[in-house]
């Protein structure tokens, strides 16, 4: 068993959105793809990958540095103990080699999307989902059949009013979705209370609303929405503040009595333990939305579980960000809250197999190996033009 | 007054170095020219930078991102409000626009490159040497005419035995270097007290030598150096534990009475934000590292010296990594603490000026318009053939 050629390319995320923060017209991804010299059901096992939205493609991080540590070491370096599949963590150790610690930001980036398409890689050759082989490896076989899913959506955009924005609501509810998610922050805040109670018009309860402000507030203006919104009951009020600014999310979660959730814009372990020590979360409340596919893939993602579990986090309390199957498949193996669904945006890569529907804000997982990339058409269409030359 | 083009290379360190946690062989660096419509002294004006060692180079971040942004913009959004410079701040706020916040790593070492030519490119505009605008304008004029310098070194290579080490050290004396730096944590505690002993043979005083971990020690083990090496009062032990475990940081500063120095592999004023809240570092005995040519720039660390005064942090405490002339004119210009030197490694970028002297552990700056590239010879070669097509 041995890893033949790792191959990666960037492909754009063409899309009109703005957030608090960004403008997404030029953003790109990276896609890779792993080919192995195993065989399953006729045919050579290919793992897939791509980063997350919203850090740019990573070409240059993949080319310089961390395929070429790969296909440097020998195969018996990088496979299991069973020698029949390969092991993510030598992988993972083998691409971070001659890397500093600290300055988790690209490199995280390029190292989830190279990891990701590892575990694709080892499920196949498993010839399970990924999330039954995560549940059997890491949760002592438990599982969930179904997984909470909500539609990251309410962008601002050029001219886009309250009308339009309760229409991209309610599509979000003829789908399926219960939990809806807006953006706030990109207007001020009584334009934004207008934004929301618009979107209550549509969804009812406070609790099938969460807003996002992609770190844009000071303390003040973070405050000021809390007190603002804390008569909604919201499900959750995202990344109010700079994502390392603990010293604010602590303020604020003295303060706001709702959940909050970040998380997505920290890109490592030791980020993440810092926001555990410093920022003030609460676990029987507030949320966690590290995202696997931007901060050092899936097998970093094992090592927060467990520093989580040491500082009393259920899992329960973790939703990643991203929108992708990648999440799902944690979600469902792990028994996590949940996972973000991307239905209209970042497509092709946002959003999960094509035939399995959205029910009550539920979805199911898949039931064929690896992540089930090939299940969803106009993403798979990418990938495969890179792993099948 | 505009910039015509901005080109960037990535060019080898060559080295056999190992520090306790990576090997140097296979290291990079960014370069960067911005050549301007400016002529001085019959000459086009243009900027030189570089990024300093141990993060590799960045052309993947620099082509596809941060250069592109800055050549959309129109001239005028890019000049000072005389029309007769660039604006080093606005030229970092168009690199950085469409970035999200959070994930400082790669993308600040990137960004610290093309700061780095900015600035060279503004003095020499201005007909000053970096230090001298830099002291008119954030200092009240006040500048120092030596700066504090001390060679890092005592790397561990295969092979180096206490003899080479000590030779080593004795050839920093000689250069007229008064404080050395040795690495520690590459090997075990009871060889690196032999390494620390020999050394200090040669140097005499423990106040003429540092000693830099790299980051890798857990907390058990950097107690166990403190308490090793307590009795020696060494000028500084740096870098004990992971760059981002602040609670490791701090509770060795609990129980270690010399003085502790980190911050190279932090990489935004967020994060030294964090140290200095959370990080348990003691303003009178202290040193903080943070290298202006890996984190955002001369530009970024403004900022954080606005930040750290706020924090009654004096300037005497900074000192930055890399070794290069950009913390040099920082270090005169801004009256820091001093600045590291690479006499012998990370070749043609370490070191200073080859024709400034080094002089009872001192050295002076330079008086040629810029940071002073071109008085470096081989440096300058590499760099002239970028920015002279």
């Amino acid at each position: 068993m041995r890893i033949i050629e790792i191959r990666e390319a960037t492909v754009p995320l063409d899309s009109q959105l703005r957030n608090a923060f960004i403008d997404f017209s030029q953003m790109t991804i990276s896609i890779v793809a792993i080919l192995t010299d195993a065989v399953r059901a006729g045919r050579r096992v290919v793992g897939y990958g791509f980063n997350s939205n919203g850090r740019y493609a990573q070409g240059g991080i993949l080319r310089e540095r961390l395929i070429p540590r790969i296909m440097a070491a020998a195969p018996e370096e990088l496979i299991d103990e069973t020698g029949a599949n390969l092991d993510p963590v030598k992988i993972w150790n083998r691409m971070m080699s001659n890397e500093k610690p600290g300055g988790h930001g690209d490199r995280a980036v390029a190292a989830a999307a190279l990891d990701m398409a590892v575990w694709d890689a080892v499920a196949k050759v498993a010839g399970q989902p990924l999330w039954r082989l995560l549940a059997e490896r890491y949760n002592g076989g438990a599982y969930d059949d179904k997984v909470l899913v909500y539609p990251g959506g309410g962008y601002y955009y050029p001219g886009k009013g309250l009308g339009q924005l309760k229409d991209e609501m309610r599509g979000y509810r003829d789908q399926g979705y219960k939990v809806v998610k807006m953006k706030i922050g990109g207007a001020d805040l009584a334009a934004d209370v207008e934004r929301i109670e618009a979107v209550l018009e549509v969804v009812g309860d406070g609790q099938c609303l969460a807003v996002d402000a992609n770190g844009r507030f000071d303390l003040e203006t973070a405050i000021a929405y809390a007190e603002a919104i804390s008569r909604y009951d919201l499900f959750w009020y995202e990344e109010p503040g700079d994502p390392l600014d603990y010293g604010l999310n602590a303020e604020l979660a003295e303060r706001y009595p709702g959940s909050i959730a970040t998380g997505e814009n920290l890109f490592s372990l030791q980020e993440l333990s810092n926001l555990v020590r410093y920022g003030g979360m609460r676990p029987e409340r507030d949320w966690i939305q590290l995202d696997p596919a931007l901060a050092y893939g899936l097998t970093e993602y094992l090592r927060c579980l467990d520093m989580l579990d040491g500082h009393g986090w259920p899992r329960r309390r973790l939703i990643p960000h991203g929108g992708h199957q990648l999440a799902l498949n944690m979600a469902a193996g792990l028994q996590l809250g949940g996972a973000e669904s991307y239905p209209l945006v970042f497509q092709p890569f946002g959003g999960f197999a094509d035939d399995i529907p959205i029910e009550g804000g539920y979805t199911r997982p898949h039931d064929t190996p690896g992540i089930g990339i090939e299940l969803k058409a106009a993403m798979y269409k990418e990938l495969k033009a890179l792993g099948e030359p």
